[in-house]
């Protein structure tokens, strides 16, 4: 046992230094390492593989619901990005700038997208021509450049990998529909395949996306109670078709501008998961994304019988589930820390004295529960234990939001909360000073406009005026 | 029938110009749009949906076989793209050179990857560490850029999508392996997947990878003779490793480079795909990777029953294929051609008559050949029919590439077949003079010293002396 206190003794606890924690994890559990591209990181195997499994996830959701995948150069031409005003304001500060092409200096600059609506838009111009093509419904599964100053694994980095949705339609009722839509996919994807309780609502007009009328989020909250908004979508109206002069011919012969939205999430959603979910002992995966949802351990591995039934056992769990028989020369001990480290769900032991009664011993990641199964149920005893280990860390995750959720009704109730992190809720008034006052003063932000309201009171606790809409508050990543 | 004529005829014939023709299939069956970027194209649905399939079946050829994705960064730092000095010089002139981040110009340029060899070696540096840690098996799926001057999709683009493979191993022999097995997957994916044939060979040294110790190649002949370069697998030695600093210990305990690899195939092969099966009526779709496997049109689909009949038709084939009714209010003769024109390997037709008979009528795509089949016969039926055009969509081109190889023994006889496009078997004496000679003369390069060797002669028809091997010379896209 002395590796295995070893190897969890190399991560920082969780209470100590979240930051470090979090960090010790992205390193050990092996999901990334450092490049040598400045605030760009590697997505290794295992890091690689829980994206893979979120993007299969998401891809058939998409697909289900009539979206259709594309791929776009990830290279701009400045003119194009410089199409639609709020867009390139928002952009352009914040992007690298390709200038040459060989030995050949560009005539007009490209920048590697840092989000492709310019890109789209210019091919719904070209291949839009009447109603009838209406609605198209697009996605792309990328990665995108941010040149950002602080980065930090899969929170903010330089290059991030992506999925965005770009789509137009006939009437604005449609395209408010499909923002409404794709944000529910999101919000249903997070709680239900990444075990994640999500607060959904409407940004305010100072963070919403450059370029949209409207953006909704959903926000989940980590385990030291900051933020992490972990999805977004856009509802654009006509803007960008105006601009882009994307038309149709409508039912009526004339010409019109499609409504658009656009919508995405990134392996930020790998950021959520180990910060929701994890622990001491380092990463805590959901069984829907886990690259490994069964690791089958030999104890006693030499003793004759053992790592043929270990094999046999992985064999049959492997064609339902994700399973990996660890038959290396190390001890099980080590064994034990290092899949935990990675957050594999469910271990399954078996040694000489289980094979003697025909059982194994499954061992729960979060918990640690011991739970001695007989082979022949081993089919009902794992989905079994998964789906509990899987809403015993939604219902973990909901309760730590719940112990820090307040509600403030003036500034004062506003400050005392402040000192912890979580959510605070108030009335809002609805003005732009007031969010500033508010970061200002309490060192908050907006996380958003919850579509689910509390009457809180009557005013704004900011400026005292009559108040709009409860709103959200907290600090963010 | 008259707008099937006039959708058809709005294709040029292939025989009256190929590459109008090839232009011409890669728009009208939406596989791809012109971008605003020069020289990149955008992957339109149903072009991305082939390339989706192409990644399905490769991906888990890949995985079965011990391989592991990664994401590498998209940029490279000019001072790491430098430290191989064969791969600098081969890829440098052909990149775009990112030389500023937001506002802020960069002290060391970042190029768009034109491929990873150097990202994947400087990470490997960081994570290997000892003998136990080899073979280390990655891929990554991406897209990468070359700063090319004449661009055509598919076939030569700025950016592409591919997939590159990087592996490093404890001995020679073991990367040697690794290099002929990955060659040899391609290949049998040709083969089998793409009913595409190939030729296995090694490149010369005129024609290998910069930094590559060997380049083997697989080569398809396209409909017009031509050769079409369709994927690569390299073998490294230990130069990379060297020029990288890529060391582990072994099992002696002293410090070695490893041996490393890298093999790609690209969207070229879409390309390869129309112009090896695709006919006047345009795509002709392998049905592995086609998007719509089954197209089922009804006719007379205003008649009672018609309609319900063929989604339950279709919705019984959907178990198995990839499955789509065109119940659109166009005319069948329409749908037909739209169809054919995007190459569904097969068509269900069904009408009242043949409610009346419980039949339907199949129609494949190549031969245009009917088969009345009853209801209960569909589900074996239809994968008997896909099977017989996959082969036969192999055989036709096989006869291509027989009709159009030619054996040579001297220039003259080289010169005689060279007027058209096929490959031409020489000897050869192994010189680069010589290689360079067959250019200038004859308008040939060198595709690859074939795998299977014949003995055409004693001497290098170009020089004269002793000829070391057989060699295959085509015209090459």
């Amino acid at each position: 046992m002395d590796k295995k206190e070893k190897l969890v003794e190399a991560i920082t606890p969780i209470n100590e230094d979240f930051a470090q924690w979090y960090t010790d994890i992205c390193l050990k559990a092996e999901l990334v390492d450092y490049s040598s591209v400045k605030g760009c990181v590697i997505l290794r195997p295992y890091g690689y593989a829980i994206w893979e499994n979120i993007m299969h996830l998401l891809d058939a959701r998409f697909k289900a619901t009539g979206h259709e995948n594309v791929a776009m150069p990830l290279l701009i031409p400045e003119s194009l990005l410089q199409k639609e005003k709020d867009h390139v304001e928002g952009f352009a500060p914040e992007v690298a700038w390709v200038t040459m092409g060989g030995a050949e200096q560009l005539e007009d600059r490209l920048c590697v997208r840092p989000t492709s609506e310019t890109l789209f838009c210019d091919h719904f111009a070209h291949v839009l021509h009447s109603y009838r093509d209406l609605p198209m419904k697009y996605n792309q599964w990328c990665s995108v450049v941010r040149w950002e100053k602080t980065t930090r694994p899969f929170l903010r980095t330089r290059e991030f990998w992506w999925q965005e949705g770009h789509t137009i339609h006939e009437t604005a009722e449609e395209a408010i529909a499909e923002t409404e839509q794709q944000l529910e996919t999101y919000a249903d994807f997070c709680e239900k395949d990444l075990n994640i309780p999500v607060l959904k609502g409407r940004k305010t007009e100072k963070e919403k996306f450059a370029g949209a009328e409207a953006t909704y989020s959903i926000e989940a909250m980590m385990h030291d109670g900051k933020a992490l908004q972990s999805g977004t979508s856009h509802y654009f109206g006509d803007g960008f078709s105006r601009a882009f002069g994307v038309q149709f011919t409508g039912r009526d012969n004339t010409l019109q501008y499609p409504y658009q939205t656009s919508w995405g999430v990134s392996t930020r959603l790998i950021g959520a998961i180990i910060m929701t979910h994890g622990d001491d002992e380092g990463l805590i995966l959901p069984p829907a994304v886990a690259p490994v949802q069964v690791v089958v351990v030999p104890v006693a591995a030499h003793k004759p019988g053992v790592l043929e039934k270990a094999r046999e056992l992985a064999e049959r769990l492997g064609k339902t589930f994700r399973v990996k028989v660890d038959d290396s020369d190390k001890a099980p001990g080590w064994k034990f820390a290092q899949w935990e480290m990675k957050g594999v769900p469910l271990r399954l032991e078996i040694g000489p004295k289980d094979i003697e009664k025909e059982q194994c011993v499954l061992v729960r990641r979060d918990t640690r529960e011991k739970l001695f199964v007989r082979w022949d149920e081993l089919e009902t005893a794992v989905p079994s234990a998964l789906a509990a280990l899987g809403q015993s860390l939604f219902d973990r995750a909901a309760e730590n939001r719940a112990r820090r959720t307040w509600s403030a009704a003036t500034m004062e109730e506003v400050l005392s909360h402040a000192e912890e992190n979580g959510y605070i809720q108030t009335m809002w008034c609805g003005e732009r000073a007031c969010e500033e006052a508010m970061k200002e003063k309490a060192g908050l932000t907006s996380r958003c406009i919850p579509f689910v309201q509390e009457h809180l009171g009557d005013v704004c606790p900011v400026c005292g005026k009559p108040a709009k809409q409860m709103i959200v508050w907290g600090r963010a990543y």
